[in-house]
């Protein structure tokens, strides 16, 4: 019989380790059932009470990447997107984002001006398709546990009204989650919340997936030192570094430089 | 001749120093002009190139508590307001804006909670005159050189918009500096805003100084460690430690609560 452990969430609360919510983070990640099993075999014994939830991922994508090495990189989707903050001014994210859109068919336009009834609006991205624009708020969170509050959802419907005759909608996309105040006004006022304990469809996880679009900092290769090379670079996502290999192998050594397109190859199988 | 001093201001500019400015922080306090002038002459010689504001004030003001106590009690408003943040959960603020309406004639309740349209929200204050009913959001921050920057008056505003059958207005108050944009923002909706770069019947520091509300921390005798005892006992403002001296000698020797009243004393007058 497996034993009874507590754990410690991102945000502090205490509650029993839940088996079935690491198997479907892992099979999210891509990683089939029996593979999914074989991890957690191997997480169980490495549990202890107190042990933080990020611990436990930690442990489970070591494993994972022993087993099954594409799907782990998958699997560490949300710390990589966490990363994304490491990037120059902290522009990264609403980069990322405009990615994600672009795959998904829109036309994206990064820091927008607007004039709006009364004041002018500094806009982190515009998203345009089928004649419809909106306006997107990215709010990046480069810790886990963290909430996206009431103000949050406020102050971009305010924006939105200012700019009313300007676009159809408003989106606030996060990588954290939003507060349950949050999530009822914003349905409310017809707002779109995008984060990651949104609905499958506004789910950040499952559009960056549907989208194929996975930042950079979920290859092992990359760490901080070149990631911010990278980051200057205009190298956001994975399928940039197949894009711009020559600059790849202008910024490092050709066996480091070998190491990151071949693991950013092995992703996009 | 004066030389020229470069003074860096709070929010990391630098500025070349201008007397005039300190002699009008320190008229506004109360002190006469040949006053005002005794402590500009005594601040010159300790000027140096690089000194701070905050330095600055500090000089002036222990030349001014030299010459004339009650109005350099009163010149230390600022500074005493941002150390209301050392109250207990921030709430501190919020009791003393409370009690600057009170002595405006305003009807005050403090943390109400009100259905709106969308959410139920919390209220951080209450105000009522005349039959006019003024929601209140306050910002308060412990740190000189600060900005409330657009979000804050575009959230209160959507807020009030929610609340839309249940007040006549809304108000933002700060210890802080507003930017232009949430200036130019607030005055296109009608929303006010109370700081301390704000015009004359909407500064913060004036409402202080014409309700006769000053908080407890512009006393010398008090420092930081009586500070929580008293907030605890919800004396927030001088007037407080006149009406509760029962209070103060329960929880100080009895030199130090003659000492603490006898301040308190010196500045009514």
């Amino acid at each position: 019989m497996k034993k009874i452990v507590y754990i410690v969430k991102g945000n502090g609360d205490k509650a029993e380790f839940d088996e079935k919510k690491l198997l479907k983070s892992l099979k999210n990640a891509g990683a089939e059932e029996n593979i999914a099993l074989r991890v957690l075999d191997k997480v169980y014994p490495q549990l202890y009470d107190g042990i933080t939830t990020k611990k436990i991922y930690k442990i489970a994508f070591k494993e994972l990447r022993n087993i099954d090495n594409p799907s782990a990189s998958r699997y560490q989707l949300k710390w990589a997107i966490m990363r994304l903050g490491h990037g120059l001014e902290g522009f990264t994210f609403e980069k990322y984002v405009s990615r994600i859109f672009e795959n998904l068919g829109y036309n994206t336009r990064l820091n927008v001006v607007a004039k709006g009834k009364n004041i002018t609006h500094e806009i982190d991205l515009e998203i345009e398709k089928d004649g419809q624009r909106y306006l997107v708020e990215c709010k990046h969170r480069s810790k886990p546990g963290v909430w996206i509050h009431i103000q949050v959802p406020l102050y971009v419907y305010a924006r939105f009204l200012d700019l009313n005759d300007k676009y159809n909608g408003a989106i606030v996309v996060t990588n954290a989650r939003f507060s349950k105040q949050a999530i009822a006004y914003a349905s409310g006022v017809g707002l779109r919340l995008i984060g990651w304990n949104t609905k499958k469809q506004d789910n950040l996880k499952y559009l960056a997936e549907k989208s194929l679009v996975y930042p950079i900092t979920v290859l092992k290769s990359i760490d901080d030192k070149c990631l911010k090379k990278l980051f200057n670079e205009e190298i956001i996502v994975v399928s940039d570094l197949l894009e711009k290999k020559q600059i790849i192998y202008k910024l490092f050594k050709k066996q480091k430089a070998d190491k990151i397109i071949d693991e950013a190859l092995k992703l996009k199988k």
